[in-house]
């Protein structure tokens, strides 16, 4: 399974920019600036859940999990973090990291199918890429 | 922060019955037949989100989260499972593991809010109780 290549799904990658690769994540921002919200890949090939990651992938992801999640906390100050792999339409093992605020519009519900994404303007986001890609590697 | 007793949330308390004690998760199950829906609460004082374990007890929520989702992948033979720790209502952390199938009621969208929670018969929930525990055991 994990000799064939790795190709991030066409759907996460259309709705979504890269910030950085971690030792097994691809780190992405997902273009909704209604919450800071990244989601993390494993790159490896023809995972579905997340039981199918062995113990050391387990290891290593919820390890960047933490830190991502860590990095969120201080950049944003968010209220709650919400961690989630579900994948019931993107069928590809991603794992969302969201900053969830009393005051969001979909809160307390989950974010999903809440409200249709809003992109960032091409500078916010570029602006917002960078702070986080220099937040993860300090 | 750790020698404080942990006290399962009241709303967790009404809402599930208890499976079982893994190392450091309390296994219960959801009162709603709607779903195979189980959720990990860390026996901890005072966690809220899954970045305030330390690494050593993410190591091991993880591995129970993970021995969790392979069991019920046996037992009722999903097409997805969905993992998330989200806690915007209920704040003491606790991660839910939910067998997820195509022709569930609220597929694809996740469960939460979907539909409201239908409890198990006595004799029914006692049964899927047991059939788990043994399950988890073996």
């Amino acid at each position: 399974m994990t000799t064939e290549t790795f190709i991030l799904d066409p759907t996460l990658a259309k709705d979504t920019v890269e910030i950085t690769k971690l030792d097994i994540c691809l780190v992405l921002l997902i273009r909704d600036r209604t919450y800071p919200w990244l989601i993390l890949v494993p790159a490896v090939h023809g995972l579905r859940d997340l039981d199918d990651l062995n113990p050391e992938q387990l290891q290593t992801v919820m390890a960047e999990v933490d830190h991502i999640s860590k990095v969120m906390k201080a950049q944003f100050q968010p209220y709650k973090m919400n961690v989630a792999a579900l994948g019931n339409v993107v069928e590809q093992l991603h794992i969302h990291v969201i900053a969830r605020f009393q005051g969001d519009p979909a809160w307390p519900a989950p974010v999903w199918g809440a409200h249709p994404p809003q992109d960032y303007s091409d500078a916010d986001r570029d602006h917002l890429v960078d702070q986080i890609r220099t937040a993860l590697c300090r």
